[in-house]
């Protein structure tokens, strides 16, 4: 039985911490964009702030429309349940956040199987997918109704997804009467290491949920892309899971202070990162966007110590630390970070 | 077929706003309280400040444990969950904003049966409820599980539920293997006109929804209360609904802030709306908290050319139109939207 | 708390059994069709006799296909699940056995909510359905796709309904975008007392449920009637549902002697039910097929006392007593149960 | 895409009919049976052959309790569904037939995910599955509430399973609070080749489903087996799920005038598949039980071919072609698919 759980709660107060990039705080411009905001009931769209984020985030990623939602899971439930229906599958790769991380919400909220390939590392195989897919009509077999891909992969160590994959399943999906779900929590750090635009990531995917509060660094939110039809039921499906928000306004003002703001510095995370991997000599290849992963530790006596120390770091697994760089970790903190991690996994492992 | 949404969008600058009170907008001080909140991440249980506004608001409803929710629906969906099963039903009121204002998410995302009864107005009678409550174990019939009250009844014209019927109601139900669940989106509406205690209400439920959203003056949020088993329950499915948020702190602070300043002012609005209703020939005795139902009158008309003037008013039905009074209106907004509406209706009807 | 069960169990060996037209035997020369029915797998679509049966009864009912299915449950719930989605809601009678005696089906396996008015006993008023029927778009309002009528009403002891109500409600649904399902779990009774014809009642409905397993005398099964496109997607829920049986000709059979030999002689069982109804003074006018309500009695005690001379009959509600007459209760059966029934009720109410 | 379908529908009249042990018709002895057969109404529980039935296949498997089904999907779901709620996971092999073969019932229906392991052909690894398991209480993964075993293992080519394997899997299970349920469509011919008694079997499972209508002969039926709490609740799922029928004793004699006369005869089965296999030149050891797998053949041509010379097959993918021996076929039948397909297989591939 696995499953040490990355997200245990602690205390953090003063310390760096590396256990995710969801752990931002909003900076005090962010605030200030807050407490500024022109908010509406959003239940009656009246929300100008709400209604500008929606535009602007359809816009950047080439869709239609869009919707605010209070988080990824609900953006990637919603958008799962728009490209499938009860008693078809959606298919995927077995870590995927989407499938695996929520809780099997897709099952017990709307009656959506799934299944799962294991695949190299996280790393998309439109191959691998394709020739897993089952047909509709059948009698016995679930049909496949759309393919989820998650960029970048979370459990995959923030790894970039290969465009030229990406493509390719989403081509083959046209003809074969299967939708694309983009779980894209993590799609600006994508954007940002590969320098594909946002809206060429989009455009591969018929639905696509992207985060405002991880990278991003906003406290609260997400928002979900795809055609303007698929966004009207998206919004009745909001509102029956309760995700509809009154003057909601608030959080969305400082997404769109995110967008002005944060994405360019996305770029100082990777450098982040690549700096602690060097530093731990964990294989600088591996570090594609805001994550390290260091294997082959103890990961519960290392999380412990390092702890201790006031550096805070997620424990993936018994034997595999994960490190996350964001808003809220500086150069310092990631130099101190480095050294009390040498000084932990050496007096732990002895190497 | 009827059903003319109250809630249709509609442009609303300097308007007097008597459509909801869900559409009150944070007041620069309440945007301060939400600007200077300590936050952390919410899913990890790190997040102080709503800690304590979850704490705060077990202990005002005499509860073990409290849960934040992102909206009323959500915490009336959870609630409805966690004493009902699928396959089994909830009982309630035919107007019962969470059997019939909330798209059918307990049937869609949950399986529940819902069954109804017509109230005398929404007015609450336990032996009414009682007499149609079916067996566990019937080999045909649907077992009533739960039974959801409200109050104040919003479709009701905001009326006070008669607390010696809600007594009855749950005495019975401890015996009858029965829970019950309160929709308190407008409970703090109902302790300031009948004066009793909040925990007298809270008690007299398994589990409760209460809405920060709407007399309160919150832009966002909802508390879910119940046993601390429940709510262990209830954070599993809040996270599957997609309703675990991270550094929503912000929002807490907001809901704090109007539990220190907004609960008592309630008495305001109430005399806003006995107010109204004077000047509007409505008989005063249908006024209980903050809501004015103004009856034959042809609704749409009504609605448009009041908005012509400045004063925005729900539409319940063809012939039926709402007036909430909340924090964003003050005597001078009553005073005109009484002088407008009774010059509209005279005009429109004759009388 | 009501709902005392018309359909408890007991021993019946000899006894005339009242209860339930579903209790019928096969007779002799349905038992030798069955023994010697062609048969294949059907999940193969091979069975033979479940073909031409399903082609018979989609021909009667004047639809394009029809499908076998193991019980009258299961044809009316595909039935609404084929005209209604999850989140959108079925209207209907609030005794509809399709809504209240076939435990929350609609909502615990496909997610439907329900919604019911109180008719006239039973009787069908396209106007109070109508009303009642709500938009698709709202906010707030679950739609209403599909309204369920049920002929002959069971509840309603055995009430033909009003062609002209069920042409009317059928006209109106065209032009709003509303399904109408037909549970005709006993529509057979209604064509044989109104001479309506069968393809009547089934083009007034998109889907319909008939029962081979009530008066018709069949041990199992319903069939289930609907466009081809419709019976297609049924034909993949009844797998779903656990539906799909193999060489099941063998009851495929006994609907086909039934429908060959059993429907004519329904006029006979309803021959019956006056018969008994004057001999128990109970007005004849209410006795419309084959059920005789019989009222102010107490219902348990009347069921004890009839039992211990060899009549059963079934338990509606506390002073409420049914009595349904079918194929196995011949005219000296109904003899007897007049003359024990009128002695039971005259010593227990001394009328 | 691959997928496909071993069980196209075809003619068959006249013909060796190896795609499925289903396909068997009830032999003159079964249908005397099914016609002299005493029923009643099993909804009331008053059918003896039905209660006769279900005590005796209860006790074979050492269970407390039995329910008859209609198929052996609905027998798997409800077991499913007894072992596991909404929102939690069902684990087992990829090629289960419960998790893949069953049109995403268990999600669809109950809400209840499914993960599955990619396992050696079908052999069951204690270890493996054990592995896998996720604990409760986590606030992202789906909780592990049961295992779902397949024995014989259809896809694996009527595999038996280790007992061992089975012993130590439920060991485990016991301190886990994870339950067992087995598919147990085949596990009278596990028994009949492993001599294992159909008790021990039974006593390795929490839920378990056994079909009459596949090696046994049985026109229509599985008994789902479990405890009396479980087989209680199990009664209301199938009445909810429109299996429960009436005098269905019609088919419950047929079951037990299988588990008479062909349990022991099952041998000759599985005598016939090792004929067949030396025959065609398939090692013997890769046939355990009733089927031979022939892999490497071009499926559809295969099929084609052979079935113009009056011999039916099932393609499992387009590379594999399955030979299932029942009842159905004869000694005789054998040599003639033995010297059809042998002829054919080599045509086609020059082997």
């Amino acid at each position: 039985m696995y499953g040490i759980d990355t997200d245990g709660p602690g205390s953090t107060s003063g310390a760096v911490d590396l256990r995710s990039d969801t752990l931002t705080r909003p900076t005090p411009a962010m605030r200030r964009a807050m407490a500024e905001a022109e908010v509406g009931d959003d239940v009656y769209r009246e929300d100008p702030t709400v209604n500008a984020l929606e535009e602007r985030v359809a816009e950047l990623f080439g869709h239609q429309a869009a919707l605010f939602v209070p988080s990824g899971t609900m953006g990637n439930q919603i958008g799962l349940r728009l490209v499938c229906e009860p008693g078809q599958e959606v298919l995927g790769d077995a870590d995927a956040h989407v499938l695996t991380y929520e809780m099997g919400a897709a099952a017990a909220l709307f009656g959506l199987s799934s299944r799962t390939v294991v695949s190299d590392g996280g790393r998309l195989s439109a191959d691998q997918l394709i020739e897993q897919v089952r047909p509709h009509g059948d009698w016995h077999l679930t049909a496949t109704a759309a393919i989820a891909v998650e960029n970048t992969h979370n459990r995959g160590g923030g790894l970039v997804q290969p465009l030229a994959e990406l493509q390719r399943l989403f081509d083959w999906s046209r003809g074969a009467g299967v939708n694309v779900h983009l779980d894209g929590a993590r799609v600006f750090n994508a954007h940002a290491a590969s320098g594909v635009p946002l809206a060429t990531y989009g455009r591969l995917a018929d639905t696509a949920s992207v985060c405002l509060s991880k990278g991003l660094g906003a406290p609260v939110g997400s928002v979900l892309v795809a055609s303007a039809e698929r966004i009207a039921a998206a919004r009745l499906w909001r509102k029956r899971l309760g995700g509809g928000m009154r003057q909601v306004g608030v959080l969305a003002a400082a997404g769109l202070h995110a967008l002005d703001h944060h994405v360019e510095r996305l770029a100082e995370d990777h450098e982040h990162a690549r700096l602690l991997a060097e530093q731990l000599g964990v294989d600088p290849a591996t570090v594609e966007t805001n994550m390290v992963v260091v294997d082959d530790v103890p990961a519960p006596a290392v999380a412990e110590a390092a702890k201790a120390q006031g550096v805070l770091v997620g424990q993936v697994s018994a034997r595999r630390v994960r490190l996350v760089t964001h808003l809220d970790v500086d150069r310092a903190g990631i130099d101190r970070a480095a050294k009390v991690l040498t000084q932990v996994v050496g007096e732990l492992t002895g190497r």
